[in-house]
């Protein structure tokens, strides 16, 4: 994981001096997304986990279902530079019989905009392409559970404090247990790996799970817990409209504003208890 | 401004007991921008100078430099639901003889992900690619001047507050003298807008000006600045590793942790007195 941080110096101005030090920043690089050999988009990324994210991207822009739809994920060659790969390219290849993602300029835009919707109509739209709406999840969480996530994701996440640049995504069991924990610069690439995590471990639809995010609640985020099946969002900071609407219409239980021993729920309520 | 916040009903869970209430949210919906009625990219955005946004956004993808290259901006008919202009879709009029973005594939992906790098050879590309590089700007800015930045930004952002869900930007003279404020949802899209300000007011390049964001300093921020001219990017939070390149390469001043009456500055130190 020697990538994920990197060392630059920096002139630190305080109100009585100006000093030289080194600083220690979390990296950026971009990562671009091929399927069958076809670059599909580029994200801006913390490089790890990237096989992760490649298919948690897919599966939560709806080409893929779960893991049989993967036939192999490998680094490019060919993407050297100064004779070194640069680990910034990768090849995802569908199993014989998946579609490819559609090639129509306007989808692009739609797809690599994470978005999808113009109003209520599109909204419907989405809803219809989970073939893992979490609807019919039964399961509930306690809010003394929920109010227990955020320390522990914090606490995860501790080896990264030092740059201040990271997000985490983390997917907890109804009843508590951590499964799965992950890092980026990007909100919507932490929650690609951690759902990438489960296209790997073959958990796909999430049932069952809460899906916690370090941030903010948007339609984005929303959009990939809808399509990964998980029943309960939670976000430490504040949710959008448009993720209230789709997580309504959906019904995925959205809580926001999880800090200390207090909540929000916008949606499904029922499902805390 | 009636739709940069919207109110939902939540369950607020304290610790000893559960309450309805109306909650404010933030506005998040989506913006599609075409030009010369091609669609080009759609952003989430928070309503509101989207005229504004769609400018800042193709100057700092490239596509106009300044603007005598936009002939007209307008909300699309046709765009309606249930028979009302939803202003989500907005065409912009390039001015006779601008080029038209590219149309091919991987160059849409690039610009949606508002990125377009691959390693040192790109990041070569896109410093030549703007045509009001920083590089050569001569301006100079206080460091007392910069510590004072934030508390006005947060103070121009108070009417908001209450959403807990929106990023700011904030352009500035060397002086300190306030120019533009802008607030979204979306990090990139407050730049945009400020940046797109300064498009209408026909003050591109963005000589000797300072733009400061309320988060993180990513590649795409300091992309943005680089590509309107702006020679000194000023970030409350932390940078990222390829910002600090960018900025080096591009002669861009980038402070960042510009909290209290300190602050980091990684490169071009000279402007800062």
């Amino acid at each position: 994981m020697g990538r994920v941080t990197s060392r630059r110096r920096a002139s630190h101005f305080s109100a009585s001096d100006v000093t030289e030090r080194p600083e220690t920043l979390v990296v950026e690089e971009p990562l671009e997304i091929r399927v069958n050999g076809r670059p599909i988009t580029v994200t801006m990324r913390t490089p790890g986990s990237d096989f992760e994210l490649a298919q948690g991207f897919l599966l939560t822009e709806g080409v893929i279902t779960d893991r049989a739809d993967v036939a192999t994920v490998r680094y490019c060659r060919g993407a050297e530079q100064d004779g070194m790969n640069t680990y910034n390219t990768l090849d995802v290849t569908l199993r014989s019989g998946v579609e490819m993602p559609d090639v129509d300029v306007t989808r692009n835009f739609y797809t690599t905009s994470s978005c999808g919707v113009c109003g209520k109509a599109s909204l419907e739209a989405i809803w219809l392409a989970s073939r893992h709406s979490p609807g019919d999840d039964p399961s509930s969480v306690s809010a003394k559970t929920l109010t227990e996530l955020p320390a522990r994701l914090r606490s995860a996440q501790k080896v990264f404090a030092s740059t201040g640049g990271l997000h985490g995504a983390a997917l907890f069991s109804a009843d508590g247990t951590m499964l799965a924990v992950r890092e980026d610069i990007g909100r919507h690439n932490a929650v690609d790996k951690v759902i990438g995590w489960a296209v790997e471990a073959d958990r796909i639809p999430l049932a069952g799970s809460v899906l916690l995010v370090s941030g903010r609640a948007s339609f984005e985020l929303t959009q990939k817990s809808v399509m990964a099946g998980i029943p309960v969002l939670a976000a430490v900071s504040a949710p959008s409209s448009l993720a209230v609407d789709l997580a309504t219409q959906s019904g995925l239980t959205l809580v926001a504003f999880l800090r200390g021993d207090s909540m929000n729920v916008y949606s499904r309520t029922d499902r805390i208890s």
